[in-house]
């Protein structure tokens, strides 16, 4: 993951900072030095310490970072997350892409954390969806592990998951299932996507790893986890809340996963201060 | 624009798609052909059609992309927002990637839409700022912007504004703006961050461009308008809310900024389906 | 697989021609057109036309590239494989790199196919590995499909490969498998590496889907097999030969691995000549 | 050389690694250190430790690299070619792609080391071609140095090597050579292939300082030596084999080139072992 | 700034270098040491000793450079500006790389201190233009301001300039300023040209931040700032060199912009030799 | 040299465009379209057609250029050199880049042009040195030759130059050449840098292609030319002037080398108006 961080950290440094910082270099000598606090204003579950150390250091290889607490803490409003010491410039000039990375972070993990709270004691996992910021999906993946969440594929490139456009154009789930089992290499497992009781029975013949329920009400969810019966893992998908999360737990899926985790969250609010 | 566009899209492509999507590649026909539909599933401000069809011309550009409405339209649930028709491989493998975007741009431009309705018949504006998601700034500056709202600075390099640190290592109000003076181009601004009523004062004898008040309470935001009286413009910051926004406007502030609509704000819901 | 292929392209191009082909760009004018055919100089099965034609249309998008056979085509040594017309300076600059990969590529594929002929019949099939040439992985992985192989994982990113190192940081295949379970994401198999029959019935007890028998005796994978008895696939893998690969199959091994169809297979004889 | 080693290296990991190494990651701890050794596995001569090196280096510039032997030195299986010490992922995540590198660079050395010896005590040098893999070049030409053989151009942009199509186009040799004279830079020779001794003689007219003799028989190439007389120059190509190298030395030609040292050369066998 | 100039310094010396030194790697031995001196042929204002410094580093980080005297000093034929010590191979690989630089940024400051010599005493500045040589435009701009000069925008992006064109575009200077005013970000300045008297009164309605006189004869330049009367900061442009600067700058100008400093400034002689 | 243009052509848009051209996406609608005329405003020898088209079609691939002369020729003061049409946009915002190469080329062609007529009738050549502007050097040593220049080599890559601080570490010019003759590859010529007639009796017995003759006195030069005696070609190096060269050329040297051809040449004056 470093080099993605790396290279993360270098785009977004160039994003903000392009041909220079005007206002920083016309008013902070070149070799001024300072510390910094770095300091949570609400109640979370921390993440991002080493993209945002990264951001600073890449400026400055020199800055030193110490941090009181660890990624995955569940910290209080108030609480000195980490000192920095060094260059001035460099302290300024990454201060916003290191809080917008940290607060992005940690509000992903925080609220992965409240869903996983919510079906405390049941067999299910929260899971991470494809629906992600670009560019931003090995970050985001990572805080959803953070707040206690299980990562679904990465990308494309390593999972598959039949969905419903391609048992369309393959022609049956069968038929889908036989031509991924054909090209695929050795170490992919197979999940399908199903809609009804009738797509579960004839994908659970054609012996998938996972079978994918999709957008069905918790009735029919409870029949499918009974019809698949331990024959394969079972994914829960679809209009999932922090108010409905323990009722689909409640019908014994493996797996619920999770959109609004990624895609919709909240950043806490964590501030910078020249000490 | 579409040099950024082209190059976000290029990456966010990679990212998901990798060394290639396993499922399409195993399932789908290199030269099959579908056409789809894109799909409003709740009212918005819609934005982001241009990188929206990028996207897809991007893995294919012989696809054909039909949009039936227009970025800053408002539109709702149940709108057909485009069809697509071409290689069916890159329909399926540009559609989390496309919708993503779309539905994160206007996310954004629906809630700056929100904020800007709450200050109708006003003269502020509602500004955008540097807390946005990595990679994204451009885009979800331009999402602002069809929300109704108006952009600060896109970054570091493009404007000026000197805020309580850079004061701090400067001296004073007067000694850092006098090294912005001398050290920046002909054409850039300057702005100064001030947070109470003297640094108001100091301010203004330096002739800055804009003020910006930061983090103050309403009644002194009202003091700082009349003493400003029209020598700079008045940007207000800090705690901007739906419940707040129209209460700061009305103390004759030019300019309102608020973070939560780039770094905050939930992606709205659409979809897109095979025909 | 297109992005990459244009890559390796583009940078295969940059190595041979860098600042100019001296010779070419003094004796062939601008405007220069010529045809050209791509012989076969040896009996093969050939791999690569695609990645052959984009070299050209990278030089120039209006070359016309028509072929007369197809990937995996079993040809005999004279066989016209594809007419060029367009741009002389092109043709000539772009035929070295073209012959190079086409070459190589349709050499692993040769040589594959030989290995799977020897298995005729029984049910194993011929694995590829990671002992590829840097850079060229994907292509050379390719051929092999087009030989008659089966991949294994593409990299460290897509796959889990258990082997002796792993164990033993990890203490024991156990405590490997533990860690790898819940780390991992939710579409990825697991495979573990065993020497003996005994880490054969350790591997058992952790519910592998994949068992590899790295350099045993025949007799000795005869009897993992039998131990196995279908609880787990079964890879096996060292010192495969052209002699040795049936006898090994035999013992009812699901997979054979094979390093030295992409490491050390010689290239094929192809030419190319303006007409 | 270092730049490039260092490009290649790096891609060479990402395309290994990707976005990481999920059964390294799983089951070694981040900070877990580890010793290996390198071990030959058959007599050869050695070529590549830099790059195997960097490599590694790469990875963790905190791992230590003892060699015990030099590039070009020939070496007995069952040596120690090197010790490493440090970061066990690193040591393991870089493991395949330092030996893809070690193995292939070392089996062209020990190739054209066979070449080179065929030849002993006779004027003639082994000369490599621009057949090489895509990508590898920098590298395989560094490995034929190792092994005794002389390099010819690095590409088309630093050698002037006229051929049969260039003359073709051309016109004559002599236009060609015209041409060339012209808008060639100061410092390059000029080297023109012949396939006829009057295409010798007509070449030897425009004075090049290299006639390249192509695919002719031993008896023409020895007349083709008489008349060239020392003028030029001369290397002889095609249908070069460890059978053949020495009566075609016999000739008196100046150089031979093979492109079968660096297109089909077998990978020699070197493991790397966990202490 | 120092990102920019690490980027430019790897593509020059790419540039120079490509795949090798040839002659320095067969003369020089790998671990040779030396000393040289960087000495300046002629009077000049010195500018670039950072870049410099950057080239030789980035072939060798071990090479010490110490500088005998600072950017912007005005130094004397024969001056010692700087020792270096390290890696023979590096100081002779990057020698040609570093004096380019630093000869021609030298140049732009010396010919851009003659200008602001002339008009010692007066108001008015020297400005610098985009009239600069691709690629190095940041460079050039820093040698402006090392020279007196003051810098205008440093591209399209960060500073609005409504030329002939736009307006005639736009239809009147008036739509052009009501358009900029309306998309433009909060942190920009306004500046518009004008050829005329008529378009300076123009101009003026419109309040911009400063008016351009585009190739104004002298006395129509001093009717024009009289004119303006101090409500906009005033740009004299066009056809100004060593002999007619002066006078317009009594005009009464603020700013006087010369693209001459940037495009046809000679090289100064600066030379390394080894000790 | 295609893709140096296109990459070059790239890298000076977004330095010279960045994040958008504010003025004219202000004030300019998308998909306005226009003419404009590049018109010359003095004399010149033109150079740099092709990359000015380039530029302008990077933007927008269907703009048209339409071009009346051609690189090479002698234009005067007036002459319409080519008309543009398309998108107004595009045409505003490559003005200035195309305008900075095509004045900066001409400028060389132009100043080249004249050093060669001062030599006319003689058969000294003018050659070009590698004192160029960082990035710009293939199109520099372009416009040489359209100037009427000889190139020397473009870089350390493709070319053998034994300089004074080479000898100096290798310790004798025998010594260096040695090196050179055994570690270089085939195609490549020798030349060497004397100072003095003893030098040149030195060099002259290793026999190398080249022997330049570094800033000697003209009477030096003409004994040194007598020395060697056609045994080697003869460079005149140092010091070359427009009123210098041709006493150069008449000592009988084969090649005069110049730096300010292209390291202080004056752009020529070109601009561009709209229609």
């Amino acid at each position: 993951m470093e080099r993605k961080i790396r290279n993360l950290t270098k785009y977004a440094l160039i994003e903000d900072i392009g041909s220079g910082d005007v206002t920083t270099e016309a008013t902070v000598p070149t070799d001024s030095r300072a510390a910094a606090i770095i300091l949570a204003k609400q109640d979370m579950v921390l993440a991002g310490l080493e993209v945002c150390q990264e951001v600073f250091q890449f400026l400055d290889p020199a800055i030193e970072f110490t941090s009181f607490v660890r990624d995955g803490d569940r910290i209080r409003t108030g609480t000195e997350i980490a000192l920095l010491s060094g260059n001035t410039r460099a302290l300024l000039m990454g201060e916003r892409v290191a809080l917008n990375l940290l607060q992005h972070m940690s509000g992903i993990a925080t609220q992965t954390a409240r869903y996983v709270e919510k079906i405390e004691g049941l067999k299910a996992e929260v899971l991470d969806t494809r629906k992600t910021h670009p560019g931003l999906r090995e970050l985001e993946k990572y805080a959803v592990r953070i707040g206690g969440g299980k990562n679904h594929r990465f990308g494309l490139y390593d999972g598959i998951l039949i969905k419903d456009n391609h048992i369309k154009v393959a022609g049956s789930i069968t038929k889908a299932i036989e031509g991924v089992r054909k090209k695929s290499h050795l170490l992919l497992k197979i999940e399908v996507e199903t809609k009804t009781l009738d797509e579960v029975q004839e994908a659970l013949a054609t012996k998938p790893d996972i079978i994918m329920l999709d957008n069905m009400q918790v009735d029919m969810m409870r029949e499918a986890v009974f019809l698949i019966h331990r024959q394969a893992l079972v994914e829960a998908s679809g209009n999932v809340t922090l108010e409905t999360i323990r009722t689909i737990a409640e019908t014994g899926v493996d797996f619920i996963s999770c959109g609004s985790i990624t895609h919709s969250t909240a950043a806490v609010d964590i501030s910078m201060k020249l000490k």
